[in-house]
């Protein structure tokens, strides 16, 4: 129970609308156990589904751009299911070996100096506040 | 003591050198709070420094892109000090008010999500595992 | 060693002694591994005991509300033994899978909006200090 | 620009439309500093009053409920602005001295036993994987 | 109310107790913040005193060890209020620059660390495992 | 590809070399994945450890102190492979069973109290300050 997944063929018509939706914005056949999760509760399915196909939308920044941002945030917070499934979908929307190695010395550089500025209980340049 | 600022006119030339280098690179004549911080400990100054100025340069990833990286780790970690520091260093790199935008939401659905996948206790998919 | 359990048939007379008030509080014969680790630490164990059984005692706040807390800083913090262990606890006084879903609902959006309110650099307002 | 926000009556009909909403939905005249500043993007302005407003209504769990456990996340994650601003809307919806004292020993605890089941390396039973 | 403190001429006989035992235990007159703060819960604020007065007795590693490792995680954590007050707690028993800097670079380096060894999503070694 | 792991016998002679400086620095012959994950990125490699070996080395604190401030990182991170390795390795400098049960004490309550500090929402001493 506490962590059953809905596959399509069991889910409501309104699970399974989102799940079409989900497979053809993403041009595939197959939905990961994320959303056969979360369809345990259609309401956050659909409310997020609709969040994250708006927020990850091509716009200002480029779809990859957008998904090595989600692995950086998935990384610091060591989710582990969310660093397999948004590191492969960055490699599958271009990300290559040397664009993750980088991707991951920012994202361990960047928690490293959060550390050293808070320990050093820095305080913010008056340039950085009149921004 | 406890949050004390090396001035340029007060430090030792091993923190003059590296202080001259920031600024060399970085084409400025400023140096921010952290780097005065940790010239406290010439030793993490120049290692921080080298370490920044190898990851941040241009490579698989443009400057940019690593910096609003930068940015996403420091928001999820809620450091107030590399917030400041990072987004002015993004927007002098060209960030606009969107892409800033559309960077602070791609983070704020990352972190929702990643606790949903969380809280839902989801196992990763074979597939992610195979990649 | 690294991640040893302390059975009971095993323990010192002061570790079966918590054993005994955890199982007579719980109204249960049985321990879960949190505390058989714990009790490689006697001190702890005991300590930690008797904190949680003061802490989540039914006072101004019920049992299930406090329980349903501790998922949520549980998930926060991608605490997998935490979670899985506490949602069952909090299955066990009677949360059901619609409270348990707004209860993710709600810890996914506070992770989500934690993040828009650092990442904006939002000042607090005058009237939340007054509070 | 960093951390700017928009006014009432600098803001384009649709930012507008929202704070009415806000306004009406807690019936209040005020709008806080999360929403101006969210109102540089109108999009994730609107996107993320909507989650909200659908997860924070009434439904398995109550209004107040559901308050504490925003507190109790943004407590976790540090995040000053949404210590405040939460802390005061539970305060508004009941949340007396008592149950404010109960929920942050809950939180205070549920951070503490976190970090012992995972320095421990705590095995999660088998019983709860089963439920 | 929401951040008040509660002085030791305001204080109940039972608050009065713990903080007297509070300044008697660090050879000292006077009461910091955070257990003025803690003073408006007297049960959170006893439990918690007895807590870290047991704690952070010498034992198997000595008060400054401990202190500094009070340092270490309120860093990662970026709280603001118990750096400042640890940082000083810790120089108070004899915490020098050279080893603030060194406390410093370690905490960095492991917060990085953690972020690389997940981003890279490295499988626990054997040998670790039956330790 | 996601977590493949480079074997000495498959490195080129720059990964060769910084495996060969670990096992000799360690006085070891054995490689643990970490390494062997970061050799997929040899800047990487050979960045993180010349840090690393700067970092741990005997200096105002011993190797065994900074092992143990390393763990106090990882877990108040939840880092498992980091616990893992982490641990092992202050246990090989010296850590028994009492001082790993002090040290999780310290790094539990700790995480406690960074979150009563924050949810009470404690102002920093006057005192801290101006240390």
């Amino acid at each position: 129970m506490g962590n059953a997944l809905i596959e399509y063929q069991n889910a409501s018509p309104e699970v399974r609308a989102v799940f079409d939706d989900i497979m053809a914005t993403r041009k595939t056949d197959w939905i990961n156990n994320f959303w056969k999760a979360l369809a345990r509760d259609p309401a956050t399915l659909q409310r997020t589904w609709e969040s994250i196909k708006q927020i990850m939308a091509p716009g200002a920044l480029d779809p990859l751009a957008k998904e090595m941002i989600y692995v950086a945030v998935s990384v610091t917070n060591q989710c582990g299911y969310c660093i397999a499934s948004h590191t492969a979908a960055a490699r599958s929307k271009g990300m290559n070996e040397n664009m993750h190695a980088e991707l991951l010395a920012v994202v361990g550089m960047a928690n490293e100096t959060n550390r050293l500025a808070a320990g050093y209980q820095v305080e913010i340049d008056e340039r950085f506040k009149s921004q």
